[in-house]
């Protein structure tokens, strides 16, 4: 993998630049829509290119590792061609799912043994078998594993977690060293920066993960309950640290307005459930403001979905039409939402990188914050 | 609306023709795939046209006339506005729903008064306002209105039930020659033969609708649960009498196999919930049999969904990934097998009518039958 920093912002810490990875080119700020088990919920992968414009999608390691399992991944010759998808996936470690929804988990110095949430099998993720299932699986960018802590720990907690993260960070990077990927391209990977609400740990921890001088780094554990603001002084914190010369991967995050402002404090690759979800539920996006298009208030308005949107669907659909799908429970509506979320998304993150290559991106971000957060 | 009978089969009573409405043409035989409330469940339009490759669709009058309503419909300027389809629509009359769908229905010579099954809200269908309502939906095809008695509905019922709906269609008429099309398109209205399983009610019925000499006319209540070969024989019997110049479509009908053998009995134009319906269950057709893909024999098979398929998803996708995405409830398989479904049934059609043009309908019928019922 190869990251090309292109362009600092004159007023901001906002970033463009440019990652190259086997399977293709990423322009960033990037966002990374989430396939959980491999799709991308509800969305073809030939409109995840063409609608959506994705350069890269996540795939979630517990999820995968589950189902359809490694043997199944390993035949199909990994998950770029067992999904059809042919450009770059990032697999998150699994460390997330393990500790929100597998039962019974049990947290050692060795790893995370859990039990499926689907059957209640028992299961063992260690930082080693945790790079080897991600090597299985083919994703071009390896996360390492990690715990993450709630966002109201308490220091003693952070700092113990943080700890128990870096020395598995060091096993992680150990195994990813010493093996080779499973198919017929180079993957990386990534560490990532834990230390709760708390600046002396994140910057401890930034300066631990940056010591290794790896191809990129994520920040962990922020959007887990904390208040925003105490997310973006994390981000400021970490990101003072962190190699300007590698990506920086915030995870989980977030709304719109979330984006905007960790990209304005040098976030260049983000992923986030919330486009798809609160998509299938009726909520768009658009750089007017938000939508709740269940509202009786579409009812008979025959205006684009979007008139501003990036996907066909914005103009080819009216509210009152996209509405009725929603109300009538027609699947397609959340399928129309979602596209159109995710298009809306990649846009968001596409204009930034314009703004920031044309040092307008701090004027911008500031009117695109306080329209992005209206309900319309 | 034109007809033009292009070509009859040598050895069977199977025809090839084109219809033409002011929303462009239709090659016959058809399928037309069933959007209930103005969407095919779970399938974009742009797929509808490019992957399925539907010439015509259908709506249903009930359905829409509950949701999202006349009003939203006329302001919407009719359902092909709507819901973004350009080419030709059919609705059905509203009745099969109001028998098999609402509550506490009231059968009178005036029409069917019923509670709707979504609020309880009392209505009325008779067969003008049936008319009228089409006429605000804009559908190139209206239906009368129409009783379609059960499957196994004795002589007696059969017969008042089809004498009711003899007056109704002659009121349908008399409204439909009276009014003019809301939009600026033409409207063409098609009447329906009934009769149950009594081939002497059907011939009475079959001539009275062809006295009428409408632009195309309609088979109703079959396949609502008599035998497969009675279905076979009530179409033979009354296709003996309906017009040779004119479309013949025959309601609500039905797998594969019944296509081709009403195919083969002169019948013009099909639609069922089948393809898609079934597809969401994860039951694909294909020219080779039947697969359920949920079946574990699927789990590790990287073939094709389809080798022979008509969709880009036959060959993108393998047997493997569709049954994981359905063994992980992922909404991308069923929408990925109702593409499936509805490709390989235009495809049957479209085969058909280059059968029949080239007089080799009858042999590749008969091979085809038996290959499409096996179990794979």
């Amino acid at each position: 993998m190869q990251f090309t920093l292109e362009k600092t912002d004159n007023q901001t810490s906002a970033r463009a630049g440019e990652i190259i990875t086997d399977h293709g080119k990423i322009p960033t700020p990037v966002f990374m829509p989430v396939g959980t088990v491999g799709s991308v919920k509800g969305i073809h992968v030939k409109d995840l290119e063409e609608e959506v414009k994705a350069h890269i999608i996540l795939g979630n390691t517990y999820h995968l590792y589950l189902r359809p399992g490694l043997d199944v991944l390993k035949q199909a010759g990994g998950l770029h061609r067992f999904n059809g998808w042919n450009r770059p996936i990032l697999t998150d470690s699994g460390g997330f799912q393990v500790f929100s929804l597998s039962d019974k988990r049990k947290l050692s110095h060795e790893g995370a043994e859990f039990r499926s949430h689907l059957d209640g099998s028992k299961h063992m993720f260690t930082p080693e078998n945790v790079v080897d299932i991600q090597r299985v699986i083919g994703a071009d960018i390896i996360m390492a594993f990690d715990e993450c802590p709630p966002g109201d720990s308490d220091f003693k907690y952070a700092f113990q977690s943080m700890e128990l993260t870096h020395k598995w960070l060091k096993r992680g990077i150990e195994r990813f060293d010493s093996t080779d990927p499973v198919y017929d391209y180079s993957q990386t990977f990534f560490p990532i920066v834990q230390g709760g609400s708390f600046p002396e740990l994140r910057r401890k921890s930034a300066e631990y993960i940056a010591s290794f001088n790896r191809e990129g780094n994520a920040i962990g554990g922020l959007a887990v309950g904390e208040p925003e603001e105490v997310m973006y002084e994390m981000v400021e914190v970490v990101n003072d640290i962190l190699p300007e010369d590698k990506p920086r991967y915030l995870m989980g995050v977030g709304n719109p307005v979330n984006i905007l402002e960790a990209i304005s404090r040098g976030v260049d690759m983000f992923d986030c459930v919330m486009p798809t979800r609160n998509g299938r539920n009726g909520m768009l996006f658009t750089s007017r403001g938000i939508i709740n298009i269940k509202n009786e208030k579409w009812k008979a308005d025959f205006s684009p979905i979007d008139p501003d949107g990036h996907c066909s669907f914005d103009t080819l659909y009216s509210k009152s039409y996209l509405r009725h799908l929603f109300v009538s429970r027609e699947m397609l509506g959340p399928q129309i939402a979602s596209i159109h979320n995710l298009s809306f998304y990649l846009w968001l993150v596409t204009e930034a990188r314009r703004q920031i290559q044309n040092d307008t991106f701090a004027a911008w971000k500031d009117g695109m914050v306080k329209q992005l957060a209206r309900r319309l």
